[in-house]
């Protein structure tokens, strides 16, 4: 359905989280530490978090980001890399799936809660790159659009 | 050859451009347009660029995008995806080609200068996810090191 709220509810022009979707996570971890940049302390044994300046560098198993975004894993399409846009408001999620698919996106998956919290959806471009449109209220979002994760 | 002064060159914690490689560009255009996203004056035929707060999100076709990382397009490995980080000086895209052979990655494309100006080289970290190190006169760099394109 469109509706006039729907179809005024912008991709901001900010990339909050780009999740690489990794085979071996520590040995990601290593690499981008040897690259000489610096952990965030919110990581966890599953998820590696670098600060970019108010957007994150996230490392993710492969098949976990798959599943996440609601793909087969292994397959060819298998999802690799994704891009995050954090919204301030749980219905700006709904807002911009209809809106990708008015655009010419489709769905991947519906809004649903993950066990780490908030809630989130995907959606893919054209080609199939993966967007994902995340709500969390453990994510600080400042004033300029840039993430901050709580440490720990 | 690793001396003091390629070990302290470090990944800086921006991202400047994400590079999607599409399989059809006006299609892609047409669909970030939609999404609520304003084109960048510096877009031509052949490439699309959005500003996303000093950073670029820039739409190339994916092969011209695989064959400028020296990679086979049209393969399963074919590039995708790329993150750019641009450096402020020549001597730093040669620092980090080398300091990511040393983490554990390996050199896709050797500096060389592509028709558009600057040099460039690319690196794959272990997973193969590809890194393009960039310097361009005609890109600024702010103190906060986010890129800005001249317009046009």
């Amino acid at each position: 359905m469109i509706n006039k709220e729907v179809a005024m509810t912008s991709l901001r022009s900010n990339v909050s989280f780009i999740t690489l979707g990794v085979t071996d996570l520590d040995r990601s971890r290593a690499f981008y530490v040897a690259m000489g940049l610096s952990e965030h302390p919110a990581s966890r044994p599953h998820v590696s978090f670098f600060d970019m300046s108010g957007q994150l560098l996230a490392l993710f198993p492969r098949d976990a980001l798959a599943a996440d975004a609601g793909l087969e894993p292994g397959t060819v399409d298998g999802v690799t890399t994704t891009l995050s846009q954090n919204v301030r408001e749980r219905e700006d999620i709904d807002r911009l799936l209809q809106r990708a698919v008015d655009s010419g996106g489709r769905v991947l998956a519906e809004p649903s809660a993950p066990p780490w919290g908030g809630v989130r959806g995907y959606f893919a471009d054209p080609d199939g790159f993966v967007w994902e449109i995340a709500w969390n209220p453990a994510t600080t979002i400042d004033d300029a659009g840039r993430v901050h994760l709580s440490d720990g």
